[in-house]
């Protein structure tokens, strides 16, 4: 959370902060692997570092910072994802062609805008054009987390399959977890975001829900569970599956979660730290919505859905493992050692926790205008929405409220599930 | 409403006026027209007229009705739709496929049932066999709307394009409603079906929701309201689609609702009385819930939920034009001639009326088991809920808790839109 | 041959008997065959009756006969295959939405046709269009194999694979013949027709060419040879395939003939018959090019040429299995007895032979302008000559010069092969 | 011509020359344009340095050079094109993954080939050996080509449109040269390669064929001449074309030849000098056989045979303008000055000429078995013949009989046509 961002001297601290951020991320990285779009939903990471910037320069230099000069006015249309308000946006799949501006001349272009940015807020900001230095901010931290999804699906694809970080020590699994279920009461509960700090519009208004009593597990479902699942034959029967999940397993011969492969020594993973065992009690991780489902119904439970999971998270603290922590894999939970107590662990990071929520408005939300109506709205179909957080999300970008959200079938976010039951 | 169908004699009464009914909505096909399959996600109508069959041969007579024989094991697995619990479903799109059984063989197939069903309604039958009967003729009604949708795309495929019925007489526009809002306080809203007698089990359990003030359209939208959104440029405006409707959009081409083409007089539509010119004051029809929403925003308003949409209907009574009144074609709705007095016209019947709300599953809904849970559950992802009925849903089959759904882009089906907005 | 087809009786009377036949080889057929396209690449039977109409109507009674008139103008587009000198053809992969005209419709059109064709014939008819009289027999004569070919297709994708007509016995396959080849001297050779009957214009003009000395195998191509090729791993060995091919059989999974299936008791086949255990020493059917090709190779051998196939056809009978033998199946070759001679068998009828030559004109051929030049012309680029005719191939219809062609890829017509090699 | 190469030290000055020749042509490259993969058909420029590499050591050193050790034995299947007989190729489609081994290790990879076979040459080499070696070093220069076939389409496809050189300065189009035939007698004529020099499989066994008198155009067709096509409706006259280049033209939506555009004033067309408005008088350019062969046929000629080609390119020298000149472009023909004499102009060079001839093997041609064997014959399939060298041919490179090859639909290789005609 940011705290004070209307203070503009933290406001340029967060800002730098958070622009160094991205570029540490890609230290591992070698230049051939800044250029690669491994899959038409990836972008590569050249892409990311000129679009973040793009960001700020379109919609604070450009309308807010009188006299700002763009190092090259065509970067208005290269570097636009997907606001049809500003230009004509490329298509995503096509982000490869760019081989021009060269990632030297993208990181001249990174430069620039920091410093006229730095420069700009030395004067008097309207609230506006703070607001959107904000957002711009919590839009490079949404890209820090696509950059390490992507850069993990680009190593996978190379047949060389490099290491992102260093081999991970095995962990003791001597601790794991005892799967139980934490009842909650239910009621009218308050959902969303009503504070004064920085808030998506999708998190807002808030708003009561009545909610029926219900349970959720104190931990992720792990990949012990998961090959569970896998051993008793979930992948191949239908019964357990919605109809258009099944059909694209099908299509596309899912037998397990994305980057699962067959070892000499039993099942194993591609990680940001290369190949390795399966670890059995970590939360299992890259799960589309449909293998979370099916899951979920073998294992005689459901889905939480998001106002479930917002009004249970209340009960415990936001810590967890995020990307500063630097792990890029998810833990496996650490035993509370409180006799007889039983707790939701890892709620938040670790990995996003698929609910059974559609990705939608809240009663009494209306789209804003122009581009910042883009941000989100336009989404809000065909998706579903993820809580809590993952391994690979900036600490400052979480809260308790906010809302991711994917198509049904992706499986390259780092994407995993707690069950939940009803009760009573 | 099936009143009292745990009365035998009004079950065999109902059963056989089903049976009837889909039939005569094939008189106007010749030989040719039952075999076709003009897109994917046509049936052929030989194919409706087997797997309505199948469905009572095998969820009521092969496991309730002892010595029952088929004329033919393998038409199990020929007209299985898509119940896995059955056996192994063939490719919905391969269903042109089966030249054999024939037409005349399938039509034997109907009436073997049949008689052997009536003959069963002789004997005691366990209360569960008579809820699958009930179920069957439920699931021959839903058959009949889906036969007419499916024909009107065969005939429009066709190059001769045939009439289905002859030409309607234009209606005068002069009664044509003026648009107004009718305003509902909200609260606390008993949704779902409680009654005694049939419902589908995704209209339950009952439950109660909290809603909002909000405000519905006196009328739907009309042919000339769809026109001048796209006089206003409403298919170039990416602003005003969601994003996954506009790449379909593009990928497509759509320019206007499905079955509309440009005349030498203006603009036109094919429907189930052959091409006819538009007539301004009807329900705009075929339309993909992207473009009910996109229209809706456009017009400074939304579409409804599920729940307002329910709630609101409680108002009016449960009349309009169906599928026995053989118009086959939503039709110019009358002013009510009460000065000063705003309703709600056209709530039941014409087209069915997109809502906002994604199909989901009522709280604290369990799906069954078996074939029962894969009539509704499975599909409860990524399609949208349509309510009211249309002009080709039998009167028998409609209740003001009923759910359609289709997916966001499907226009085959006779769909449509009323206005909502927030008020307060 | 069409021996005197100049004689005007003659020519009724095959014209009269070409369009029985193509009714009779649909006798096997119930209503609902006529009117499905399992795949792109076939045509409905009802469409194969009425375009075989359509030809003598466009080019014959439209152009040449004064006051013909058309049941049904629109038919000249709906029948078009491919001649865009005429109108705009429709696509052939939708030629099953031609619900109207009904078969039945269809029916009367031929009987229009034929009978206005032979009213025309009593009159003083001009060489040109008793020309266009002859092309179009021989236009039915090339549908009716066709026909065959799509209905053994249109049987096998029906899940109840109905049979074309009975069971054949199976034939001992004692007197098997051992493959041999036999020598030719090549030297300059005349290729292609010049003489006075009918002959298409791919087959003119006559000219030289040069062969080298060659040898063709006594016998085509058996199942047990192509067995063996199986068994050796002759699918799985790239080295033995043509690029294009290679990758084609990698993307459908080719593994054996088209038709070819694993029975309980060995290999088995789906003929005209039913599906059926393979004789092993029938010749091979149901090959694509790039199969016939890479068997050639293994086996150390390669295809003919076209030239080398003619120049060597002429030292037998043009006799052999053919369409009106209602075998609707290839035969074991029967030994000549003559001991010590080695001959070609089966040079005419059984299977069309592959050659490696392209389908390409002979050297000083020109295209005809309009529809005559689209007959074959427009052909002439990635496909293979085939030679000798088949068991689908009416007995008139076949000369020593007959060229046929197909895509390399394509495996539902009745193709085989026979073994070349250079000598000397 | 590589005259002597069996002469080591001259093999070594080749060698070096060819490689240095493929760095060169990388010159304008920044590092981001090595990576890319515009289309399914292109290669990364970093593949082919990586690729051509591959070769010397896969068939040089690790046969023939006792002790040779590879940086990475993993090369062996990332850099191999197509040949099974190595190892398991990737897909091409899939080379621009590669992000490892980074550019700067493809570069060290050449580097350490390169020293490894300077090496080697020192010693006593079989045979066999610099038979390899000398194909290694064609196969370089045909990558050449490549290599700048590749650079032009992924500079097109990169928004800001880069320049490969520096613009040209148009030409005075004062010298046209007329349109005129040049008469060849034909008759028994000796076609392909006999000589003690180098030439690929594909040339060999030099044979006789038999030539009816023709003429060829005495210059290449001019953008002059293909705009009077594309004016006089030639894309949309059906009757002109190949029934599958029809096909591919409507799919594909071809109104011109790749990289022509419409600019503000006129026709331009994007070349390896950056878009500029057409030259008239200059060949035409990236042609597929299609848009030659619909020309040619509009024209009132017809494309020659590839043995008509080589025929008459025996009545000039071999000069022409070919990689070497840097002119990275075609040029306008320069007009003899002899009064009266009427000569074949660029015969060589400037353009490939796309001929009539399916690419087959020569008579009596055998098949080597495994990587020589893949080399050229399992692409004798759906391929037509090219001849004479484009101005992205090595000057070296280049033969009277050299053919080369493409499918008829590829347009990205530097190919226009010259028209032919039959006589007497």
């Amino acid at each position: 959370m940011h705290e004070g961002l209307s203070n503009r001297a933290h406001l340029q601290t967060y800002f730098l902060a958070a622009r160094d951020l991205t570029l540490n991320l890609c230290q591992p990285l070698v230049y051939d692997d800044y250029l690669v779009q491994s899959a038409s939903f990836v972008s590569p990471p050249k892409w990311h570092l000129g679009h973040t910037t793009w960001f700020f320069e379109t919609f604070v230099l450009q309308p807010y910072c009188q006299g700002y000069e763009s190092p090259n006015p065509k970067y208005r249309e290269l570097f636009n994802s997907y606001y049809h308000s500003v230009d004509r946006p490329m298509s995503p799949a096509q982000r490869s062609l760019l081989t021009r501006p060269s990632l030297p001349e993208v990181l001249m272009y990174r430069d620039h805008v920091e410093n006229a940015l730095v420069e700009f807020l030395t004067h008097t900001v309207s609230a506006e054009a703070l607001q959107w230095i904000e957002l711009g901010i919590e839009h490079e931290e949404q890209h820090q987390e696509l950059l390490l999804m992507d850069i993990k699906h680009i190593f996978h694809s190379c047949p060389l399959q490099p290491l992102y970080a260093h081999n991970l020590v095995p962990i003791s699994s001597a601790h794991s977890l005892k799967l139980d279920f934490v009842e909650f009461a239910g009621g009218k509960q308050k959902i969303g975001y009503d504070g004064d700090l920085f808030s998506f519009d999708n998190e807002r208004p808030a708003h009561f829900v009545d909610l029926r009593p219900f349970a959720l597990a104190n931990r992720l479902a792990t990949n012990r569970d998961f090959l569970e699942f896998i051993d008793d034959g979930g992948y191949d029967d239908p019964d357990l599956w919605l109809s258009d999940g099944w059909e694209i397993k099908m299509r596309e011969n899912w037998k397990a979660p994305l980057y699962w492969e067959t070892g000499p020594d039993g099942p194993c993973s591609f990680t940001l730290r290369g190949p390795r065992r399966l670890v059995y009690d970590e939360p299992v991780c890259h799960l589309s919505y449909y293998e979370a489902d099916a899951f979920a119904r073998w294992a005689g439970a459901r889905l939480p859905t998001e106002s479930e999971w917002e009004a249970a998270s209340a009960t415990v603290l936001m810590d967890g493992s995020f990307l500063e922590a630097g792990s890029f894999h998810p833990s496996v939970p650490q035993d509370s050692h409180v006799p007889g107590a039983v707790s939701l662990s890892q709620m938040f990071g670790e990995v996003w926790q698929w609910t059974q929520s559609p990705y939608l408005s809240y009663p009494g939300y209306r789209r804003s205008a122009g581009a910042l109506g883009e941000y989100n709205a336009k989404f809000m179909c065909n998706q579903f929405v993820l809580r809590g957080g993952s391994f690979g999300t900036p600490t400052t970008h979480i809260r308790p409220t906010y809302r991711n959200f994917y198509p049904p079938a992706a499986r390259w976010q780092f994407a995993g599930l707690r069950l939940a039951k009803d009760i009573g």
